[in-house]
């Protein structure tokens, strides 16, 4: 990095012009963000709720002490969920006739807060009320909620929430588990026949569950009913198991170790027929079975579906998680100086670096995307729960948006936490600077709540579907016109896409204006297009699959499954560019607004420029074109740069959630003492001069 | 991932069709790889060393034991160190007169493989013998060999490496810590001066070290003659700091928990004259200073460069941790089944999927290439510290390819190990299957031994420098005939790049022939040809740089800082390549070499896919063939997959090193079991039926 001018070439060749491309924004204008406003638009439609949950995760008795045991971390973090539990944290979502809220929206806002305690306190709150309570919630009946509620919501009963198995954990309809009735004692019988069935991973059941919300094949009249849930006791008072309950514990993890998860496993385990969940699905004393819902398939989706908060809240907290990272990459990158560039003496802000900021930057907008979808997300989850917009429509939305979003924002978050790290050098690595740890903790969002490469898989495969009821019996030239036509949609109806608003296919050439990079019309119609085309592709090529057996079928599916997971993708891309784009109407001023535009922008020509090929391989950029993005997202870097610490302050996480030395201005300290030094010395004339360099190298 | 089958659109308009690509390979042929003779090959020309120090990492006493306290893991590893020492695997670089092996080679070779055994016993023994003993030896003279090396070797005295500062790790150059000589007393005093010049992470400092080889500026008659290294006892007997001293513990880290990490400073230390490491520069007793070496700015680098062997032997280890991280990923995604696609019973094997396919082997693939390289690499260096071809351009050859590999083998370890915890699910995140806490440990690879931008940035450098030195005096024509000039070095000369055969600019063109892709001459042209490019539009950007000051010749060379590291890696990339191609020839037998090639098809592609948007941007591949690459790709994939257990198996780690349950047969046991529950009820009539399905979903 020394002697960068010196080593610069001399006398080369003619080397092809950089593109033309226009300057983005007002010329001179040098817009400020007003930081408050923008952290109040970002606290979103809860914000009580997450400032409350805020000020809890500022308490140190709440936060993660690092280099605990497992063991001690996990006492320490059963009672943190005793506080939560005294502070009044945990009940909003509970039936108001308990002593709840019935607040669904406010419920997950404070949850994902508490990400910035401890992730451990997080999730095993999470299990607690929000799977192991809210199974009780949704699948059980007024009977379950009088009986079980207060002894879950006070935490008199930790339970665990037993789905997945070692055997089964992405294919839930599948689990080995059997419940079945009998109706000479009028009880179910649990059990999980062999090795693979047995319950895994579940949070609580290594050591604090005294039950279980236990997802069985409901088996009565020698028929199987599918999966259902079923209320079981799993513990005595002195913590020793119940006849016929066996388990084991899944021992230390890659994070999140304040949390006892275990395996489970049910000999012939007897409940009443009442504990048998009931909503969807019951048995009668003589043993018959009845549903409102009468599809099997749909009465399963329907009974996972209520459980989409999970994903609702592992999206929020992601994109928390990605806040904190880069508040403290941003802030330390802004102070830390490394290698003299353009002066004699001064060395260079790190954050000053093109690379540093291309490592950066682009990270922070497509935080703050993944940060505007989540709100849209979180409002429309909060519409369905309470009631204001529940149709079975509204439900599927619900859970394609769950299914789109969660797996971008939770990668995001790894992604973003590494590049966090790696760009504060060693001293990220130091567990004093937080990154590493909030890494580990995260690592298994990914996985849990939905693996994220099955769920955009089940996103591709509604995108099909949808494109499929339209074309049923529609002629090859249906496809042209739903390219084109401007559907009345707006984003996060239907599937999500806005089509649109001229015709695509002529769109290289028509899209002339000398402004067009700054168009969003020009983001927009190539995201929506990308996200189209892939699935009309596929489509058409899984055309011949209505002719096939299961196996050629199945196979043939198979080959387009990579191309469906990236559509799917590129959907939830969209979304989160809609959403930022929505966004940017609520600015609180236009300094504000301008900057965030910018960032949009660097998010939208982002994705264009990270899919690049695709639009050139389809025609939909020139190589001209397509040579101007990447240039347009260096002139929108310099832009941002001087915003980057006020767009990470507005995330309004003060240094007690922070929690990171190098964060704490202690750089800057120590930045301001070595230049005093060598400047008194240079002043005194004491600085001892450099050997002269012979230049020789 | 239920019904693909059925949910698969049936009427839609016609999709454009699947692009038209070659079969790879003889058709109807069904190779098999020889997995021994194959391992022998991947055991390079050092096998010997390598098989020891597995054997050794196969002790439980070496292996990391999960789970214990900081304290304790670093009590065990000081242990392990000196288990090392006993087993005598630690003197192979070492001078034969003190009872060393002066095998560098196989010194590195055995060192890379600790890394199976506990990353942070490997670390802590290279920082005591590959950096503590090393600069000793290398930048010390027979003096110090004699008074210091034995008590090294033997770990009576262990040591710090005191380069990094907390103000200052990539630019050592600019470290605050001063080396004043007083002739009076003909000592240097050691002070830092401020907090930034405190010696910050050293592996020994926190606890262990006894001693430490301190760099500091030397300054002496009012001359500072930039760093130098020292070496400087820190604690007495009883591990007491001695006077003028100080430290503190770096704590916890994100991984490498067995090292005692932390800062030392010093104030006023005095250290003789002869404590000097005087290799390279030495002080009178008047105070003069003379140097081997005239320049300041060669010096500097000359005696750095005597510590490459860290980057080599992360590069090495970095490659090991990847293929353990994909032995256990692809074992078990060979056993796992989720999911029945294609069959009314039987779920399939992950690994049959395509997405799981397109996670793991374009890896695997890239795992295999940074194998190869790092074989010509440990040869390269063994060449240089042998003195077998120890010029100073082999020298600087060298540190070029160590800095364009160790980047790219760091970086693939830390993204393979998270796709195969990610790919193993929950299982993965169990510490029990060892990926988390191997990918923990490595986190900080990417950053020390150079952090890897800073590498890639000097690569580029060098890259930038040999271009202009062949076209300092030359027309613009020179480029044209430098990019279609085929040059007679190999790679691994000069800057490693072996020139394209045929006229770049007519490449779209004039390659029609019908096996294009199957052509190893396409990959090498293509890979070559984006390096040259890049290096050539760079530096005709950076062309008005010496007309400008240096602020502004600077901010020049910042706008091309992020292409500058692209065309790095693209090099390093293209290194890689050469060396997997160089490879095939010494492969065993057809078979196996078959598949190799499938293999490094997959990587040469693959990498072409990465960067495909800039072959289409610069019309070196038309819209058509570029689709072409990633449909070969798709079926190299299902070619590849029938081997992907050999290629793993073909690593040689057993049982004893991989260590993680899910990879031990135990998945296939469990599958067995549930498969055999299942038919054996479905054979005595007693699986309780299905539910009807009313499909009405």
């Amino acid at each position: 990095m020394v002697d960068t001018a010196e080593r610069v070439p001399s006398a080369t060749p003619a080397a092809p012009a950089a593109p033309s491309v226009p300057e983005p924004g007002p010329a001179g204008a040098s817009p400020r963000i007003d930081v408050e406003a923008l952290g109040r638009q970002l606290l979103g439609a809860w914000a009580e709720a997450r400032l409350a949950s805020r000020e809890l995760s500022a308490r140190p008795e709440m936060q993660k002490q690092e280099g605990l045991s497992v063991a001690d971390h996990r006492k320490r973090v059963f009672g943190q969920l005793k506080l939560l539990v005294e502070h009044g944290q945990v009940h909003r979502a509970f039936p108001k006739s308990l002593g709840g809220g019935e607040d669904n929206g406010g419920n997950i806002a404070a949850f994902e807060e508490l990400v910035a305690a401890d992730p451990s306190l997080q999730i095993k709150s999470g299990v607690q009320w929000g799977l192991f309570g809210a199974a009780v919630l949704h699948l059980g009946t007024e009977q379950h909620h009088k009986k079980y509620l207060p002894a879950i919501m006070s935490l008199e009963v930790p339970g665990a929430f037993a789905m997945t198995e070692t055997g089964h954990g992405s294919d839930v309809a599948s689990v080995g588990t059997t419940a079945t009735y009998d109706p000479e004692t009028q009880e179910f019988v649990i059990d999980t026949p062999f090795r693979g069935a047995w319950k895994d991973y579940l949070g609580n059941a290594a050591i604090d569950a005294t039950a279980a919300v236990v997802f069985a094949q409901l088996i009565t009249k020698g028929v199987n009913h599918g999966v259902h849930a079923f209320y079981v006791p799993i513990r005595d008072a002195n913590g020793d198991f119940l006849p016929g309950i066996g388990g084991e514990d899944d021992g230390q993890k890659g994070g999140l170790n304040g949390i006892d998860n275990g395996r489970l496993h049910f000999t012939g385990v007897r409940v009443p027929r009442t504990d048998l969940l009931n909503r969807y699905g019951d048995v009668a004393e003589d043993g018959t079975y009845t549903s409102p819902i009468e599809s099997p398939g749909r009465r399963f989706f329907t009974m996972l579906g209520t459980l989409v908060q999970g994903r609702v809240s592992l999206d929020g907290s992601a994109v928390i998680a990605s806040r904190i990272g880069l508040a403290i990459a941003i802030t330390y990158a802004d102070q830390r100086r490394q290698f003299t560039a353009g002066s004699p003496t001064d060395e260079e802000v790190i954050l000053d670096y093109q690379r540093h900021q291309r490592r950066l930057l682009p990270r922070l907008a497509t935080t703050y995307a993944a940060g505007f979808a989540h709100e849209v997300f979180l409002r429309k989850f909060d519409d369905v729960f309470s009631g204001k917009a529940d149709t079975d429509a509204d439900r599927q939305d619900l859970e394609t948006i769950a299914a789109a979003l969660k797996p971008l924002s939770t990668w995001h978050a790894l992604d973003t936490l590494q590049e966090a790290r790696e760009a504060c050098g060693g001293a990220g690595f130091l567990t004093e600077n937080r990154i590493t740890s909030l890494r580990q903790d995260l690592d298994i969002w990914v996985t849990f709540e939905g693996d994220n490469n099955v769920l955009l898989q089940l996103v591709a495969k509604r995108l099909l579907t949808d494109y499929s009821r339209k074309f049923a019996k529609a002629d090859a030239g249906a496809l042209a016109r739903y390219v084109v036509t401007q559907a009345a949609g707006k984003a996060y109806h239907g599937t999500g896409l806005r089509s649109v608003a001229q015709t695509v296919r002529d769109f290289g050439s028509t899209a002339r204006s000398v402004n067009w990079l700054q168009e969003p019309a020009t983001q927009r119609e190539l995201l929506t297009d990308r996200v189209e085309t892939m699935i009309a592709t596929a489509a058409g090529r899984l055309r011949p699959a209505s002719k096939l057996g299961k196996k050629a079928a199945a196979d043939l599916f198979n080959s387009q499954q990579n191309d469906l997971i990236e559509a799917a993708r590129a959907h939830g891309e969209l979304l989160q560019w809609e959403a930022f784009t929505d966004a940017l109407e609520q600015a609180p001023d236009e300094g504000t607004k301008q900057v965030l535009t910018w960032l949009r922008d660097l998010f939208g020509f982002g994705l264009i420029e990270k899919h690049l090929a695709w639009y050139l391989m389809n025609g939909r950029l020139s190589p001209q074109r397509a040579q101007a993005v990447s240039a347009y997202i260096d002139r929108l870097l310099t832009r941002i740069r001087p915003h980057a610490v006020d767009l990470v302050d507005a995330f309004g996480y003060g240094p007690e959630l922070i929690r990171a030395k190098i964060a704490s201005g202690a750089e800057a300290e120590r930045q301001a003492e070595a230049r005093d030094y060598y400047a008194e010395r240079r002043a005194a004339g004491t600085l001892p001069t450099p050997e002269k360099s012979h230049k020789s190298r």
